[in-house]
């Protein structure tokens, strides 16, 4: 027996329903596509699943729970999506910065992945990312890196949802000394991990369409289409890569990528700086999704990618923060506000990409651009329970118009206060109840005195 | 006597000097035009002003203290002087977002204040503020508003060390209903406050060359100089001005400033965003400073200004965070990463606004923007003892290579953990000790709901 409002009376407790959580007192911000917002709101999640959305009232009134979160006047809503990172590089965070991306790349990053990347400390680096996003409430991300298994297995033992892949490039990496071995190491990670978890889905990630040959690229993506899985490539980064790519190839990244049948609906193209109009129409013609990481792209240098013209074609756009040695952090809550500020100050138009535009994609579109929409991305009954509650008891956050302006444009990573993964509570007021944080954080601090050393 | 290294013996206890403050085991990042970093370092306070910096060994020789702080391994910094607020704007913070600035100005702010101002609230939007300002790390700060007396108070309870000045428009404004008395009213404004305290310095603050006419601007800048005051002005802020500016006096806003005898020494340009080659020009023969809001000038659209071409010229630049209606937080950390970042991307140079160059725009060179260089923005034996702790023990921080790279591209304002200005702890551990934080968020709230209905 449920009932829309009201203090609950004794004939109705003994009706309730019985859920695992019920979380209340809280703004509800279902990020779905009418932006439905909730005062007084409450989430009722059962399992992994949520069950209902609504009043608290209603909610007390139909639920009793097992346990039950107070949030305090806070903001419950979707966890964040990051759509794009490389999460054990937060072993490089600060190494090197302020320099030319070839520089960038040749002398420090490559030379120290080379020299340093293994399982043990892929998977340290990895966990404290995982730690970072938790803390600032992102629930899932998406990554590309090597020695990925190790990845998967920080993941796991976070609690975060996933989508992981082997990196793939025609060059000898960590892990993959024989590049012709690259996409059968890819087809073994995910014969590894395919259905293993709830959490974790394996995918592909080909590094580039300069890094990854015509006959690789094929190659990956029939392996993702015969399985199922999304197809992650870097493209379009930099005005150098498509000058390289036009004089191989005599078209533009994007269309070269469509020309060798690399783009469809399973496909996550990460940057996309660097695209022209027939580009972007043919983005929208093959359904393809893009990830951005803004602060990454504005500290390399690389640009700035069209955001509001992808929009515009309905294509899915997610943001990503890219790995923490070229960002320098994993915070969400910062890349929605760089990026709605970016796009205002180069169009000149305060009003392109407003607050509850850039929300989305950090939730709901983010989740659809990695093939998770159905899963995730907003508060409904059906959907996962991946939800954060947001402390906007706080001065910066004083007064409180608009919960979903406080989250673009006053809010950091360090406002979240709880988060729940797949029905489980992964951080209780602060504090990482899956990760021994400080045991992680001091092994990575000993790797980086070796690797400064 | 002192020794420069080693544990301190008996003989040298009993002749070791008595200070007031020992800030001892932290990276003492000296920010001044070395860029000193000692690791194993430390900071001796007496009264109002620090007495030596150097390393933990030989401080803990040389001095003993009446107070002991431990920086647990983290940053001690200079604090950081954000160079333009208009702190009572608290008050509207995510009351109108993603607007067209006319609309924004029009339908938004300017009746809220027409209506909602008054010394009251004023005072109540200006603490809340400083308590923001102190927890994320900012010890000075420089205003234009109106019912400054109340900004003025609510600066001397928090403890904060600031530039004020009430604001002058030939309009009505609020506390000022008559245009011609604006100008008086300033006066008054520093008349009251001129050597009052240690930490409040009156100053003017006209509001821009298309709101203040000459006879205005001439007068302000008469008073400025005879009392030997900072002299505040948005100039060239959009393009729209510059436009209005050229039709109505034939010049750009920077040189029509010029051509009536405004740019001086003690001239601070905030924004200068629209400015020509010839601008700057001017600008570096007046000695004038600049005061960049890098985030507020991207939300609301207005445009990028030269930076990098300001500092090539000489000029004193600082960053501001500009009021919390237009921001929206006032965190000085990530208006450092997002400058940084900007114009690395609107350049396509990564190189442009190093961490090193940005972190002093944040401290020294602000502090010498605003006409306080002699006395803060950099710790060295003779400066006011204005400085804050940093705490790296998270994830977001970990592993650390460089100090400079984690303030300016991976920390947040929350990771400050204590503030010291003017040799006084004012924020400890977090909580501030000089304003009762919670009873300013319940006043500014209650105002809020009668601003929103």
């Amino acid at each position: 027996m449920r009932q829309s409002s009201g203090v609950s009376c004794q004939s109705s407790i003994v009706n309730r329903q019985s859920v695992d959580i019920l979380i209340l007192n809280g703004w509800v911000l279902t990020v779905d596509s009418r932006d439905t917002l909730i005062e007084n709101g409450a989430v009722a999640i059962s399992g992994d699943r949520i069950v209902e959305v609504g009043t608290e009232d209603a909610l007390t009134a139909s639920y009793r729970a097992t346990k039950t979160i107070d949030a305090r006047g806070g903001i419950i809503m979707p966890g964040l999506v990051n759509t794009h990172t490389h999460a054990a590089m937060s072993l490089f965070r600060g190494m090197a910065d302020d320099l030319p991306l070839t520089s960038w790349l040749n002398d420090y990053i490559f030379k120290a992945e080379a020299r340093w990347l293994n399982p043990e400390s892929v998977y340290a680096g990895t966990l404290l990312s995982c730690g970072e996003m938790l803390l600032s409430g992102t629930t899932t991300f998406c990554d590309g890196y090597f020695f990925e298994d190790a990845v998967a297995a920080a993941v796991q033992e976070s609690g975060m949802r996933a989508i992981l892949a082997q990196g793939i490039v025609d060059f000898p990496a960590p892990g993959v000394p024989e590049p012709n071995d690259n996409v059968a190491e890819a087809v073994r990670f995910i014969e590894t991990w395919k259905g293993k978890t709830q959490l974790v889905t394996p995918g592909l990630f080909c590094h580039s369409p300069y890094t990854c040959s015509e006959k690789t690229l094929r190659e990956a993506r029939k392996v993702s289409d015969q399985a199922g899985l999304l197809f992650q490539i870097h493209v379009a980064e930099t005005e150098t890569e498509v000058k390289e790519i036009e004089q191989r190839h005599g078209t533009s990244p994007v269309q070269y990528l469509d020309r060798i049948g690399v783009l469809n609906a399973k496909t996550l193209l990460v940057h996309a700086i660097w695209v022209n109009e027939a580009d972007i129409a043919c983005m929208a013609r093959r359904g393809v999704a893009v990830s951005v990481a803004t602060e990454s792209e504005m500290k390399l240098a690389s640009g700035v990618a069209p955001v509001p013209e992808f929009l515009k074609k309905g294509l899915a756009v997610g943001l990503g923060t890219d790995g923490s040695a070229s960002n320098n952090n994993l915070d969400m809550f910062q890349e929605m506000d760089t990026a709605a500020k970016l796009h205002k100050v180069k169009t000149l138009d305060p009003t392109v990409l407003n607050a509850r535009q850039v929300l989305a994609l950090a939730t709901r579109s983010g989740a659809e651009a990695i093939g998770l929409g159905k899963q995730i991305g907003l508060l409904e009954a059906g959907k996962k329970a991946d939800l954060i509650i947001i402390d906007t008891h706080k001065p910066h956050l004083t007064p409180l118009y608009d919960p979903v302006s406080h989250l673009v444009y006053a809010a950091s990573g360090n406002d979240v206060r709880d988060v729940i993964i797949d029905g489980r509570l992964v951080v209780r007021d602060r504090a990482l109840l899956t990760i021994k944080i400080e045991a992680v954080m001091e092994e990575v601090q000993r790797l980086a005195r070796q690797i400064a050393s």
